[in-house]
């Protein structure tokens, strides 16, 4: 192996956190700017986790009854005024479609065209759009529940933006039920947050709080905004997925009614949910270290990197047989319900740098194949959660009859251990003096990194929340949703609460 | 079964085509018109037969060695302009953001602000976007070949909008491929286009013309436009896929460049390829019946249907397990790469109606299970491409082994139809008055139902194609690339003709 640097990724976590997540997207190939303002392009390494991602999620909705469809990228500025809280929240960061065409002006210059008699919005959600055609749809008690889903990007109009994060155009899920009551779409406000922690916890490895937002972080236009919310290695929290009891809000401003069973018109029940590429953004910040991105194994874009070592050209066929023959070996074995995937790096250059490449990508087990390999029919096999020199030589045979149990082993190790770094900067705190000294900086050179999660009891109201946020810049996550009942006193107001919630810095 | 209307579509294809087409898709509930000029809502039951469509073609993608990757949905005008002829092409119908948020006028109507300093497109092709990446990820020839698809939604301003066939809005995938060569440009055109061949005959039943187009069809931009061009059952031909060789024209707009094995920079050589939901129109038109739509089993929506039939509720509960147990079973079964789909309709209703609304939905085959067929251990079959009331009693077991080889039957029996229907509306024309006789309708009264293909010898020039199209709206849709070498003479100017070329009027 080539002369090893301190590590891989420069600058560190500790050294420049919003750096070191920069530079672990480029040395993994993840994405990268475009010359589109606040637009990424998501390159093949990192639009393969996002469809893996698309894979898990799409089968944990089907097989809770919801069924995919497809509707209009633009939404007409009359609907999106239907609901007031909701175009409030959107009208400030809006793509705004105005013209139909392009012409030249009288330098050459192409300029817009055909005004369009209604300006059209690019949906940062799709909430009016769909329940245009839901009010269509939604006649009788039977034509519900209404369970749909779908697949698209979405804009808003970000200030500052940052790959994967908070971009200008994003992909996401949102999906969108109708119910003829509102214990049902409770019920289905909550499954899907179940839905969510299931897959952030099972298949991103990242452990998240399930939490009910206080009134001043809701969806515009929701009656109650659920979050699963996770702790980033900078100790901030990361709003990974979002599900929302939209009341009769939007039925009322769409017109979504139906004929009950005693045949009374009634307005529906509705809900909406979403995860966004931003999850890739949780998952790097979650599990990747100094020496770039690593890939819990059952989202990972690949499971297994072979890598020949071959110094001699006498010896290059059988190496590359021997590697190519365990390729379609590994990749008939099936892993979460996906084959093993496998890249055979068989390109010219330094073993060493190769090496460091796939360590950057991510990839959780690597195999060096050489010579002496071959001779004793093994495999020399390094893991991605362990150092970069750890390496061990199994028979072949034996690490292809472990390798699930082994990527399973993997997976798990990753969870236990993001699991143990939130717990160790997590803190009950009880008096503001507290507070205010676990939000503030010991070291006033490195503001990113941050103290972690406080629980608190809280029973202070919105201006409060607001003093909080300018103060510290931290607000409550989430009301969790599993926090034990416990008496106590509001650190700032003093007022008797029932259960702590959790305050954080956030992205 | 219900008493059966003369046909279930009305009308009838013969008694207005047109509206036929838009009646199947509301009876099929594929999709419907939207709120938003020119933009349909694809609904459940057409997304799936795209997410089919999809899977297959991605697959397919992925064997020939591309990569999915993710682009910009805006393009900046500046950018669209690079290319003359593309832009040219695409100016007059596309969509112009202008503005990034919306405010309140003194009326409080709410009216774009926030005036970007340059206009952005919404991207009706990514050939311009995608290169500017490209020009920076293509530095030496070990770069090289980049192959690359995005599956996206697009968007062209179109006047006249038809669902599935041309809507302002669709989804599509595009290729995008930069190579050293223009040989391994050439051969990279001719593979995507096989592979669009082979996916609209074996997956879609739908047989293909692979030819070149014409300069006056050609994509805006490139040096050759190759397409597959199926012939729907009005007779009109609808081109299905596209794929194009850009030669260096692209690569120069956009400045691809890299260093070769001489170490001299030079300009690289690019394609692009794709399809659309367009194809579900195709799937449609060559399938569908009077008595709706016909699903070739291998893109099906779901392959079978399971009608209980419950005449007395002491029998629900028996009749119930049965088809449950039955449809467990069905879905244990792998076909064409999925597993077999399959529809447990248990709504109340009357079981004639129940069976046309399946019949209407094109399932190619539908099991009606009572107490009878309980007794006998047995279900009661018919199939999409036979008539409504032939059925067959089979033992379960036989049925169940069966399943797959009746399926593949259905499938190439469309092919087969389709290849016959094809043929037989397909004639060499010698002359001119032959071929406009052939392209006027007989029937002034039915003007929708449409000659066919004419092939004919051409040595004319773009003046006269125009001249064609004016007479009598018809196109060379392609010049065939297995056409058989055949000396004669052009029919409209007599001059020699080594091979003939493909006329119809399109869509």
């Amino acid at each position: 192996m080539a002369q090893q640097p301190a590590s891989a990724i420069s600058p560190t976590r500790q050294e420049d956190y919003p750096e070191w997540y920069q530079q672990v997207i480029a040395a993994a190939d993840l994405a990268e700017n475009s010359p589109v303002r606040g637009c990424m392009v998501i390159k093949p390494w990192g639009y393969r986790l996002w469809e893996n991602i698309q894979h898990v999620l799409d089968g944990m909705f089907k097989a809770t009854g919801h069924q995919n469809a497809y509707f209009p990228l633009f939404i007409p500025v009359s609907f999106l005024q239907k609901e007031a809280e909701h175009v409030e929240g959107f009208a400030k960061e809006c793509a705004v479609v105005t013209h139909h065409r392009l012409k030249a002006d009288a330098d050459g210059k192409l300029v817009p065209d055909g005004l369009l008699a209604e300006p059209l919005v690019v949906r940062p959600t799709s909430e009016t759009i769909i329940g245009a055609m839901f009010a269509k749809w939604t006649q009788s008690y039977r034509d519900l529940p209404l369970l749909i889903n779908q697949w698209a990007n979405v804009v808003r109009w970000e200030m500052r933006t940052r790959m994967f994060l908070r971009t200008t155009e994003f992909l996401w899920q949102e999906g969108h039920t109708v119910h003829a009551t509102e214990a049902e779409a409770r019920e289905e406000t909550m499954r899907m947050l179940a839905v969510y922690a299931d897959f952030a916890e099972n298949y991103m490895a990242m452990p998240v709080l399930c939490g009910e937002k206080t009134e001043s972080e809701r969806f515009p236009g929701a009656v109650a905004t659920y979050s699963i919310e996770a702790m980033m290695q900078d100790r901030k929290a990361l709003q990974a997925g979002t599900s929302h009891f939209l009341g009769q809000n939007f039925a009322k401003a769409s017109q979504i009614k139906f004929l009950d069973e005693s045949n009374q018109e009634v307005y529906a029940w509705t809900t909406s949910w979403g995860v966004s590429t931003r999850l890739i953004g949780g998952l790097l910040m979650t599990h990747a270290d100094d020496d770039g991105l690593v890939l819990p194994p059952r989202l990972a874009s690949a499971h297994v990197v072979i890598l020949p070592v071959i110094h001699k050209d006498e010896t290059r066929a059988q190496v590359m047989e021997y590697c190519t023959s365990l390729a379609a070996e590994l990749r008939s074995i099936s892993y979460a319900g996906r084959p093993i995937t496998v890249e055979l790096d068989a390109r010219e250059g330094r073993g060493g740098e190769k090496t460091w490449a796939w360590i950057k990508k991510g990839v959780p087990v690597r195999l060096e194949i050489g010579p002496r390999d071959i001779a004793s029919n093994s495999v020399f096999a390094g893991r991605r959660d362990r150092g970069p020199k750890e390496r061990i030589s199994l028979p072949r045979a034996q690490f292809v009859a472990q390798l699930p149990a082994l990527l399973d082993e993997i997976q798990a190790g990753l969870l236990e251990r993001a699991r143990a770094f939130r717990a160790q900067h997590t803190r009950a705190i009880d008096t503001k003096d507290d507070l205010y000294a676990f939000f503030t900086p010991a070291n006033a050179e490195k503001p990113e990194i941050h103290a972690g999660f406080a629980l608190a009891h809280w029973a202070g109201d919105r201006a409060q929340e607001e003093q909080l946020k300018n103060d510290l810049n931290v607000t409550i996550r989430c009301i969790p949703l599993d926090a034990p009942a416990e008496d106590g006193r509001c650190f700032l107001t003093g007022r008797p609460s029932h259960r702590r919630v959790v305050f954080a810095k956030a992205y």
